[in-house]
């Protein structure tokens, strides 16, 4: 469905050329300070249109709150905020009406449903995103306002080259605001929001492929600091679990890490695991954090670490072999319309707003933060 | 909380040391054939003392359903089976009352709720599992039954050992019914449930580190094959989504691939999409499937492939720096209890159920499977 | 919340002075023929100033869908649609800053959320019954569209006026085509939706009312037609549990009756039990409908039958005792705004929509309708 | 489905003539002192053959608390209770394999799920709520524990004769704790629950009805005292509105009346209005509380009056009209098993129970009692 959240709930709504996109938020506290602006803010982060690996498509993503709101703050009520979409070309994928694109939900929409909105992807474009970043912006700002929590996400990897920047590279960076808040400066500075020194090379990484009309994937990690002891519920809902399913809510990705991921199969135990130790106010602390903030589904007080795979851009130029469902003949396809050559970088705002919807759920469901009143 | 799924509901409850462990399983359509036996075979696949690298708690694990069958038949009403607890040492968990043990959910349990069952990691124990394999023998009958869908879990790495056999090697052995029996006996007998020619290397290595009093990991890899085109939804309720988070549910996992996943984050849009074609009888087919079997959410037709890193068990004999919640000491402690040195392969009936009850709740709703009665 | 329903939902938003009112139906199946039109009939039966009797804020309640169509039919998608606020006054409403109106939500509001829209009573207001019918005039055309459902509310009884026409003193009109269609015409006719021939009595009771600056309540009943068996469950989510509480979903109705209701206490199992019979087609019969259409949580095939005490509005111009929230003072108040002096004709959209939203939801659970295409 | 509640959840299996009847309870927080006796007395209450009244059925009802509670308290893990089934006689219902009883869920069950347990009605049967009041008695615990909330509910009419005792009549007594202690204790020490001086008019009603194989309905009236000012939400989930649900949960419910009920539709808004004013500690009171406890979906502080219509008992000795299903033939049939002549008594604990639960899930999820540990 299109409901995320059970206490936090994020409902969206729209498709790519449609009248509008947007989400209806419910069950956020009453009296959160909230304005267009921080909405906007992150919206701005995920717009099209930021650099030259992004598609060109221009909108202006401007975001209309519509209710929930009174003299500044929350009220308890549902916050319906709206986009209006403006640039449609509804001509420019005509073409791929009876021909599905490989890589896409084009194919699966349609055998589903068996009345698909093409028109940009409709309902399976990424622009239907903007509801979860609407979503999210509103959960940042909850998460911020009641206990101090970020939200960080960059790049780590595109294609094949690997950033020299990452959290178990440099923990201490996230250990304290001045460093962090550079990092995030650094972060926001370069078109494939990635912090690594080496990052110039990812750029011409992508230039390569684009004009061999291809396009690349890349990885992304993202860190949430501050999130207190106990979020996460121990057997099916646990704060990973929970956390994985929003991240693979997100088109293209394919793999879902916490903490050292994949990389815990080749550890033992005696490495893997994280030894406690108290400090000298008597606070409990971790020697390291391989298990990535998480334990037994609950979260541990260190910072929660994830990393998501983020597979190339399925729309390219490039000709590739498809099907035509209304001639039931096989066909070629070049997919002309506006594209991302690689989406890594704007899927960044994204995939921070889902945890963030998450961790806003799974904190107001556990007695965090009140459920109707600040 | 302690239910999974909407349609198709498993609720789990028990404890390693209390009582009795078990499940109920509600929504069940009426007049699926179910015995006991069903669900003992699966539970024998999890039970500890299968060979030298599992636990030596001896338990029997005999299941007894309680409710929702006549005259052999469910009945659409909520099906509760318990196992009995037999094998029960508290005193041997006594250390661990104030000593939280490293990598174990000890600490997060204990400040979560202020009253923990600490004996053999009370609802934290593996031993809850039962609970999840019960709802998954119901489900995978369900699954076999409707529409002869077959899930298959099997060791592809342990530690630092990669086996030479996974999906992306040999699609073809999943495409024939009879080669698929041969692996499935493959599976089944050997202690690590690979199905790898350097299985005993594999072996070796546990060896080497049961020695050492340590443990180890490895990955899993799961296929499901013969699921319907069409499962799953295109926002929120994404079927790779829902996936990952059944198998975060279980202990241990710390990441989730579907399809090629983390390889994605590497290719060109043109290696990874998936071209299409139509057979000769004008099916739609794929020439690769590294999608894993799901293109925006949605199923497509392809075995579904998905693969799980597992941490070694974090329980082990060498000594460990932890602290003492008591005497707010920093201390040292060595897990003495009954242990699995690797718990992949027990995992791997875990998994196995999570995923038929994912699917099994997915294709219900999806009107799959009729919610009522077959 | 502001969702109702698991499959069928529609989430609601807005205030009655804010920018907009409105509603997102997710759920709805793909390819139902759907326009603004099927909305805002409907709309227009629950709009204000269409009588004497009620409110005289002018608001064309003019509907815009966003989302969620493609080519006229549905697509499977949300589908949100909107309502722009014209008419708003928030002057008129500065007097009940700070003095809760007796019988209104203004005090439990503002205790529970602390900041409280209370201009027109902000999202306590009727208005935001707007997206019920919304969600309702879209849930109504899938039951018709799928299995000829219809939905029929009229008013029985206005104050101690008790009306001449009922369901159990006129259930033949109920199983004609025509006669339905002629009652409905009837309820249509007359600023009371009455459709008994003392209806004029009531409308002088009201007038009467009107004269004192008070105001009235009544009895609504609604009939719903072609509900095939099966519908509903045998335990906690009966037909008649979600039916009930839909329909205390709306504000003011204090009562609510499936079947013969309150009288089946008086009556003797020998009286209650409708006996069966096989017709001459070996149809199962009842030769009465006192459960009302459900046994043990489930349709039985016979119309659904309920009723719905409506009590007085709360808004009235007479002197009534409150207390003012900032002085801490005992005051009185005479409510000067706009309002009904009788809210039963124009609850009765809200109440169908109601139990079409119940329906439809139930329905797609129960397997009835197709989850996700028609 | 047979769970019940979203943050404080019932979950309950079992057929009449099966093994066991029982439910899990999840949600229930951490550290609330819980033993068996706190279930057993309110079964006991449930339990059959307290008089001449109920059905001779011979059980002891005696339950057994499987998971959830160590050194006893609760520790947040789901509390499995069952009662084993000792009386079965499944020959006693052979008669009723094929000849659905008039008034009884037998034929939707059979229609609905074509697997139908008829022994004893199965699922349909009362004996299933042997669950809900296991619910119910810890939610009562919980409620008890945390805000002294004491829910009272007595038989104020059966059949014809009306009582002379109801929370109108006599309010007051709800306000003094010695009071209600004595109205609590002249509750149970009558076989009809009823606490009105014509109680033995009552009795004579239902033996004559017994003499003549007849059954006799009434009405139950329930009282929950000290819940909070802000219990339940604004507009979907009322607490109306899930009270509603809850009690229309329990077979033989016909209606449910909050506050004045059906007569709130023959008052004006000058009497049904609740007027507020300041008493000498500046707390907020009302005059009067026609309301019953509830404003706009909301509490406010008085008690919550609720009524339930309860028909009839479907199963009578009298001959009756139905059909064989097997014969397809109109046939007769005396329903010779062990039944109550009138519900109604047994039915409060019923009724208490899911008020109870109601409450807890309520208040859990608005921030009332902590979700996870007390």
């Amino acid at each position: 469905m299109n409901t995320y959240g059970d206490m936090f709930r994020v409902t969206v709504f729209g498709e790519s050329h449609g009248k509008a996109v947007g989400a209806v938020v419910d069950g956020c506290p009453a009296n959160l300070p909230l304005s267009e602006e921080d909405i906007q803010k992150e919206l701005n982060r995920r717009r099209p249109g930021q650099s030259i690996f992004s598609t060109p498509r221009k909108e202006e993503d401007k975001v209309e709150i519509l209710s929930g709101i009174f003299e500044g703050k929350t009220t308890g009520a549902p916050i319906c905020s709206i986009v209006y979409n403006k640039n449609m070309r509804p001509k420019d994928y005509s073409a791929i009406k009876d021909t599905p694109r490989p890589g896409h939900a084009d194919l699966t929409y349609r055998l589903k449903y068996k009345n698909y909105d093409y028109r940009g992807g409709g309902r399976a474009s990424g622009r239907v995103t903007i509801g979860h970043v609407i979503g999210g912006a509103i959960a940042k700002k909850l998460l911020s306002y009641t206990y101090n929590i970020k939200i960080v996400g960059y790049t780590i990897k595109i294609g094949k080259i690997e950033g020299d920047f990452n959290y178990y590279k440099n923990p201490n960076i996230f250990e304290n605001e001045k460093s962090l808040e550079r990092l995030m400066e650094s972060i926001e500075s370069n078109p494939l929001r990635c912090p690594s020194m080496n990052e110039k090379d990812m750029e011409e990484y992508v230039l390569k492929a684009m004009k061999d009309k291809d396009s690349v994937g890349g990885v992304v990690e993202i860190v949430a600091l501050n999130v207190p002891v106990g979020v996460g519920n121990p057997i099916f809902n646990k704060l990973n679990g929970e956390l994985a399913r929003a991240l693979m809510s997100i088109n293209a990705v394919k793999g879902v890490e916490i903490g050292v991921g994949f990389k815990a199969a080749e550890m033992y135990g005696s490495e893997m695991n994280d030894e406690m130790y108290f400090d000298d106010d008597k606070n409990i602390r971790f020697k390291t954090n391989n298990c990535g903030g998480i334990l037994g589904g609950i979260s541990c007080g260190t910072p929660i670490v994830l990393r998501i795979a983020v597979k190339p851009t399925p729309s390219i130029g490039k000709k590739q072999k498809t099907i035509n469902l209304k001639t039931l003949e096989n066909t070629e396809i070049e997919v002309s319309g506006r594209h991302d050559p690689v989406i890594v970088p704007r899927i960044i705002p994204v995939a921070e707003a889902m945890v963030a919807i998450t961790l806003a759920d799974l904190m107001i469901k556990g007695g965090f933060i009140h459920p109707c009143s600040l």
